[in-house]
């Protein structure tokens, strides 16, 4: 039996001024909040259904009802932990880095998150008007992937001043990401889905990169924040598989 | 003023069996609907508010009540307009081609479709379990690249037995994007979002390829159908740029 100061508790994280404030955010699904307690990020609370008992013997058991009640899922799947947002670390001074200027999209968040982790990237540095990644709707996106990468906001002029690794911008106009050499250890800079990235970022970064768009299909107007970022870390990552 | 018939038939090209059956598809917004037109896609009719009546001056004008009636859109973006579905074309012998088998998620479709545009694949094979392409969301999804890439549905072991260019199938356990060496001329094959690519056509791929996860990170499940085609693409064409 949850009770009702519980329930306004964990409905309340569904908003980014109550998860600073209680320091707490949601997380649903068997996969996602394992991936959590596996990445020793702390519990504050687990509820689960009956038949998830045995997944989760620590948690408290609810009804379907009540799980409806605290779920931002339209199909609640079965369980809802709250977890502790981790403390920051300082930002690495090595490794291969992303950083984002105002990415306003969940969704995009969440896959940027997933691919971060997929191809090694430990470290996630957004900008302080880049959605926030405990939102629910990033952390479901994210398919567990949030829990091994460490995303920190700031004020991203900052972080590539006194950063020791080269800032790479993804811009329209920038050299060819197939002929430009990828250093191992960099910071790729993505920006917003309407506007790019800002002036004043650009100025802190020394290189610009760029996808081309091949032969005569010049017309697509552009691609999206979350596949630039796939196929980007793919050639940062590709001279060194090779 | 638009009459009930009208409406009727709109609306009842939210589903397939009637698109099929008049062989009619409905687009919204300028630049997708210019992009139709500008890709000799012929209009069956276009509806359009006062406002926007100077960009589309063969158009009906309709009142923002009546767009709203036959718009899929949540909000409505001024004008809308029935095109007649392309004839289809002889699958092409040669180029870069995708061929889906089985991907069902109308947002992946069209973000497949874009992906095909900017990297100037011109066709796109899908097999018969794909999501319809003249899908509202499908269409909306793509940006207007769905007017350049024909899109063609069909019996996928068929057209890979027929084609005369060498099939590379994505698969979590192929050679790896990074070492193989790949022709300009090929045929892209990708999977549905859980199961991936059926054994029956993994039959007929003579290559197999994946994306190797980086370093530590094999935890991450594996990335989404339109990220791998993302970052495929990208190689396929990486070859040619430089």
């Amino acid at each position: 039996m949850i009770s009702k100061s519980e329930i306004k508790l964990i409905t309340s994280l569904r908003q980014k001024k109550y998860r600073l404030q209680y320091g707490l955010f949601v997380a649903e699904g068997v996969k996602i909040i394992q991936d959590f307690l596996d990445s020793g990020v702390f519990p504050h609370s687990i509820y689960t259904v009956e038949t998830l008992r045995s997944v989760f013997p620590e948690a408290e058991v609810v009804s379907e009802n009540e799980l409806k009640k605290i779920s931002n899922l339209k199909v609640p799947s079965g369980c809802l932990a709250v977890f502790k947002i981790p403390t920051l670390q300082e930002p690495p001074v090595k490794g291969l880095v992303v950083a984002l200027d105002g990415v306003r999209d969940p969704g995009n968040l969440g896959t940027i998150i997933r691919l971060c982790d997929w191809f090694g990237v430990l470290f996630l540095f957004c900008s302080e008007d880049t959605v926030d990644c405990y939102n629910p709707k990033v952390v479901q996106a994210s398919m567990g992937s949030i829990a091994r990468v460490k995303v920190q906001y700031g004020v991203l002029q900052t972080y590539l001043k006194s950063a020791p690794l080269p800032a790479f911008a993804a811009v329209m106009e920038g050299s060819s990401v197939y002929t430009e050499v990828m250093p191992a250890e960099a910071i790729l800079v993505l920006g917003n889905e309407a506007n790019g990235i800002s002036e004043a970022i650009k100025n802190f970064c020394k290189n610009t990169i760029s996808i081309p768009a091949f032969g005569k299909s010049k017309t697509a107007e552009s691609l999206n924040v979350a596949m630039a970022t796939a196929i980007l870390l793919s050639e940062f990552r590709r001279a060194t598989e090779m």
